[in-house]
């Protein structure tokens, strides 16, 4: 007898969720993903600046869907999506499905200027976070035995571009390495010297909360000793810096570390499903999360264009794990004969951006902090959401030593 | 006036020692490694098997020499010496010293055969454990997705080459990951199949114990599931496996995954210095552990050949940290005016290797000990020898997780 086969594209927040909740269920889930562990996007960021080590927000795949003998796991990349066969080609296998959980997520995007990758990288995965670390390390390095004051201060200079959550947070992480953590390690450079500078074309820093809270990050920014560049579009950026351009006057900042947190857009894998994308290359999804016209594909978490109230939900971590609890139950009901359930709803629970020791924005329920408080949930929050207990036992370990000593314990270059 | 400038080219265990007792010294330190951290060596296995993460067993090196301001790190590689002129080439930069400590330590030779290496990894490096944890992970991925069973046996077929120390620590840890860590993770393969082969020239394994240890090492590694090959020399190592000789008959041993464990040679700067070198390319070094006819230039750790009772002292730590010390009292007393302290003498604190859970070997003061006791102490030794307190807190948290899970913790492949 045929066995109804569920395909899930991407082991992030959706597609663990998906596959785990059809642990179980009468089929076989085979889920597929470019790399054997699944990553805590939400701590990329620390990876980066050396307070975390790369193993601490990463779980094996297998191993964390271990428990669901109806799941299988396979490493590889998938090519191609052919809708109408109902096949997606994995490497140079082609695998049927008769549902298809396409959650790829998304990539970093340059908004048409691919060359500026090279000199400023994004941070979507781990060897993302890896690659800032090194550059973000070796600056100083190269500033320590740099002879000429002038290329030393761009050596020094750290551009930070987009100011929503990530690259507050990686401008406050940059601030404390500079003044707390490398305070003692060089004999010739004062890294606190070093300038941060957080670019925006938008008017403030993280628009997607309220215009208080925007402003206490920036304040708390400030104090840190970060420079904000709002209003600031980005012209170019190569090896030897940034040309941004603001009320119609351009500025040179020459940087020989420009990380890049400004765009995503999604996955190419969105292009084979035949529906239009959205302008992020997202893909309109219907109530319950599956393709319009094709039932049988669902497209969950930063891939699916989800709006609530005429607005698309955010690409992070809640909608995309309760995009993966619904779509399993619908795949359940429909293999169970069942009613279909009600249309998807988005259960707010807020959002949260840490910008340094004790300092945070959220706007849970409704409800705005700030401060020390705001920061005590974002750590809570994060430290219960990893996905493996010994991650979140050494993440807290890490956590606190950093927290007493201004230390930082993955400090690796290479 | 000219301040006395001390080179230390190496920042493993002597380079590190030397460097920190050097610390408030009436002259100038420098110390140079290729990389911004100093690796503990010892534990390199249990990052090649995903026990630990790469910086669980790393510290940077300059907040480990943060505290004492005489002392510069440089980040770079020294190209040649020139010891007419005492002049270390680091990257295109000459530096001067009035002293200079060779710490360099050894790379992994292939007796030759230098083809071996794309095919059998060696394990000195971070990045060389990051590579064979690489290595092993995916063994297992491509042996799940094998339709070909002969294939699929090769994937599952591990080859250690080397039983030392090395050696034995990579099969026990291998033995554990197949028959526990992966038990439940896969659907198609059972990963308690795979073939662990031990393979060595000589007549028995760890051959720097006494032979009643070596036969309690092999008892416990063939009750593991790992198959030892002594007297087995080997001939030929490519992708697809080994060809090996005992006793006149030759054999060929189908294998994707290679772990080469069974030679080091000193690094080539120990060639600059004018000096003879052993077979393996060490450097003979004096009583007081400097270069003959060259008193301003000492060598330490791996690189020196240091013989004590006719016999050199092992490449293991103990001896490195003893001679980094005892190296900076010479130069401290000449810096000072005093009298030389006597010559070097190695106070021998024992040997250990692990085998895997409860087993161990040690040599303590001339005691054997084997199992339970021998693996507390080998446990209790190398978590108090960790360079950093973080990194102690967070290897003994993994550590507890792992015995009582059975899980490891930095399973990542890339």
């Amino acid at each position: 007898m045929h066995e109804h086969t569920v395909v899930v594209v991407g082991a992030g927040f959706a597609g663990m969720a998906v596959a785990k909740r059809l642990g179980g269920a009468p089929c076989r889930v085979v889920v597929i993903d470019r790399q054997n562990h699944h990553t805590f996007q939400p701590l990329l960021y620390q990876v980066a600046t050396g307070g975390l080590s790369a193993a601490d927000i990463c779980a094996p795949i297998r191993s964390v869907l271990a428990p669901y003998p109806n799941v299988e796991v396979r490493l590889g990349e998938v090519m191609s999506i052919d809708v109408a066969a109902r096949t997606v080609l994995c490497g140079d296998v082609a695998i049927a499905y008769d549902t298809l959980v396409l959650a790829a997520g998304m990539k970093t995007q340059y908004f048409g200027n691919d060359s500026w990758e090279a000199s400023a990288p994004g941070l979507k995965t781990i060897s993302d976070a890896t690659e800032m670390r090194r550059r973000v390390l070796l600056a100083f390095e190269r500033a320590e035995v740099e002879e000429d004051e002038e290329a030393r201060r761009s050596w020094l200079t750290f551009v930070i571009v987009g100011g929503g959550p990530t690259g507050v947070e990686l401008a406050g992480a940059l601030a404390e390495i500079t003044r707390d953590t490398l305070r003692r390690d060089f004999r010739r450079i004062r890294p606190a010297e070093s300038q941060i500078l957080l670019l925006d074309a938008a008017p403030r820093l993280l628009t997607s909360f309220d215009a208080p809270m925007s402003d206490y990050a920036l304040r708390r920014l400030i104090r840190m000793g970060v420079r904000s560049l709002v209003n600031h579009r980005v012209l170019t950026i190569d090896d030897g810096g940034v040309t941004a351009e603001s009320e119609g006057i351009q500025r040179r900042i020459p940087s020989r570390t420009v990380l890049w947190a400004a765009g995503v857009k999604g996955s190419s894998l969105a292009g084979h499903l035949g529906v239009e994308l959205d302008r992020m290359g997202r893909v309109p999804v219907a109530p319950d999360l599956s393709v319009p016209g094709r039932p049988e594909v669902f497209v969950l978490g930063d891939l699916a264009r989800v709006e609530l109230d005429g607005k698309p939900l955010p690409g992070v971590a809640q909608p995309a794990l309760q995009a993966g609890r619904y779509a399993a139950k619908v795949i359940r009901a429909r293999l169970e004969g069942k009613a279909a359930p009600p249309p998807f709803r988005y259960l707010d629970l807020g959002s949260l951006a840490t910008i340094g020791r004790h300092a945070a924005v959220a706007d849970l329920f409704g409800v705005q902090l700030k401060g020390y408080l705001a920061w005590l949930v974002w750590l809570f929050v994060h430290l219960m959401h990893l996905v493996d207990f010994q991650n979140r036992v050494v993440v807290l370990i890490r956590w606190a030593v950093s927290y007493l000593t201004f230390h930082r314990g993955a400090r690796l270059i290479g």
